[in-house]
């Protein structure tokens, strides 16, 4: 496969998977670009996402870290999920905060893979640190009929 | 302090902080129990928390777990954030499924501790582990004007 | 199988092993016992264990509890290594200090587990907790030409 | 300060440090380069690292990469300690592979900061991703008296 045509399958895993993502849409996330391994996709605080310390809930934090991670390790039609997870804090986030979540890939073996998210604010301060552990299962990301 | 004290200032604490947590509200989570260290949330997962794989958004697993977490190590009127979190997936939740966070603290020194939430569905599976590491920072969690 | 046999099985695992980790055994760690998802092992701190600021090396906090992590999950004669761990520390561990970790198998699937580890010192105080991710390859443990 | 001062205190304080660290030395550790924030260190794989499956055990992994990360992370002349690390594996690797860790400071705060460190084979090959969390404490690196 030429470079351009796994630009495109990254592209359109992205787009298949975004229109079935009830969640990420409704937290109106936009992808910025998808690259296969790669995905960059912004999210603005509102106020149902704001905890009881006042600042943005470090859920919300996680869940587009998530989403930027599931869009980067889904880029080459082959149906991934994550296994694990983890989250390291540096800066809060509060309400009216656009950030920034790219997802870059580290390592990939044959079933399992490492994805490093950056979250930056507005301002390009880092707000939080993500590692994500991926596992692919059987079926693709286009047709996602056979997924488990 | 007796400990009938102590529960009744945990309880305090977590009225206090559920009052303003716009975002544990939002999405439905229920305080179950607290108690100094403990804490017990409940959650229906909602059509809006699938993602592109049509299983529950694994931010949303987070979310209620790292609300779990926030209301346990919160329970001593000392205001207290997440550094860092780390989740393990083990099972998967579907729309209609009706998750629990047991959360349990494992450690607690003068400013950091460490915190065990175990996310169960409806059926008593398993479905991810949680483990959140705590800082506590100047102001209280009842009255919330001085928190940083 | 019964308990007895399963018991018995742990066992037969722990000696097969022991014998052929040559790291834990110069480390002079002890078995304690074994029992099917569990494990105690002993270690003392020696002066080679000590780092730059004086307290023994997280490193060996971290491979006595991988130690034990290891017996606990391969207590079913099933060849199973690690894919991931974290560790978390609480209080520093100096030259002479007898340190018990405890495993004990928190979640275990087809292929992948979780094993949570608590490390404490001579007086009860827990030094560090330590989680670990385990994948099951091929191979057994007692016999163990076939491992990968 | 400028940046070849800097620079000479990142490396004044690893030799200070390398000087007191008898398990670092002890395993045979050789410090490539340092440099403020950063750190490469490289050890090869004997004989007493090897654990049941084979392979060399995971703890001492963990070992070269911590002390590449308590390098990195000490080079500003303020006293820090590790509050946790995770890692996670790629490639296993035998006795007589020469290991080499990369460790890139990620983020710095007043008191807190993220390490990534990369640990590869002689082949370049990935052996395993390592984050670690630093916690400054207070005194100096090079003298090291007033340590806690």
């Amino acid at each position: 496969m030429t470079d351009a045509d796994k630009q495109k399958l990254a592209e359109a895993c992205a787009e298949a998977m975004f229109a079935r993502d009830r969640a990420s849409q409704k937290l109106g996330m936009n992808i910025v670009s998808v690259a296969p391994g790669k995905a960059v996709l912004t999210m603005t605080v509102t106020g149902d996402m704001v905890q009881g310390h006042g600042s943005c809930h470090g859920g919300y934090l996680f869940t587009l870290a998530d989403s930027a991670f599931a869009f980067s390790c889904n880029s080459y039609d082959k149906a991934t999920v994550a296994s694990g997870c983890s989250i390291d804090y540096m800066y809060g986030a509060k309400e009216g905060d656009v950030l920034t979540a790219v997802a870059q890939e580290q390592s990939r073996g044959k079933r399992t893979g490492i994805y490093d998210i950056t979250l930056t604010n507005q301002d390009g301060r880092t707000v939080a640190l993500f590692r994500g552990r991926s596992y692919q299962v059987s079926g693709t990301v286009i047709y996602s009929g056979e997924e488990s």
